[in-house]
């Protein structure tokens, strides 16, 4: 009798475990959601001297604005605007990362 | 005997629960890959009249484009695309947030 | 006596498998933050000729550069780059994705 109890108590923990197992996916993905979706980037606007503009570390640029309304640019090694206008004064970045809450 | 058939059950539980424990993180990364992973990032196109252009809450603007041909601009409170030539008609921002699948 | 020594075990398995279940929000809390969090995105300087650049499948662009100093460009279906100005001799884009660690 009380083994029976026993192996019962145990099935019934073997269950349980599997159902936990199966929720492992759905609450990940609930996270994921409450934590990384449809949040704003983080991103900051770097301005310098002359016809470049460099990026801190574990930032990208994302686009670029030059002086004397100048709209050409190019971007080098994932990490720095360029403005390609002759005798530029000044050359920004927008500079974003990824951000979860 | 029954005592260490049910004694064997009981430990071979324990271990799958350690199993279990282990792949955790290998669950949670493969998720992650899943849902979050190179996904394009969610942008909208905003243009505005005047000088500047405001994203929707929850967005950051990644770049700015002004009437005119006029390429200088900067961003204001991390929310808004501001072009700085002259009587400027009109103004865009892109506008950016991360979003997973 | 060995009943009760194995029913104690049992119910220490439960406990920690209680434990395992409380903790599993954390444990993917700290996985998302070690993979998604605070990583750069993954961009890419997309330029064609003419007055119109395509990101690849996958990439949102973010911001456009244009010819002849032009700064003056809009957005079409969230894929491509399109600069404003007349005779536009080569237009790009700056495309970017999430990218988890």
């Amino acid at each position: 009798m009380k083994l029976c109890v026993l192996a019962l108590l145990l099935l019934l923990g073997l269950v349980n475990a599997q159902d936990r197992t199966c929720n492992l996916d759905k609450a990940v993905k609930s996270s994921i959601n409450q934590y990384c979706q449809n949040t704003p980037l983080d991103c900051t606007y770097v301005r310098s001297q002359g016809s470049e503009s460099t990026c801190p570390s574990g930032y990208a640029p994302t686009g670029c604005s030059c002086g004397m309304g100048c709209g050409s640019w190019d971007i080098k090694e994932k990490s720095r605007c360029h403005c390609q206008c002759d005798k530029m004064d000044w050359t920004a970045a927008v500079c974003c990362r990824n951000k979860c809450q």
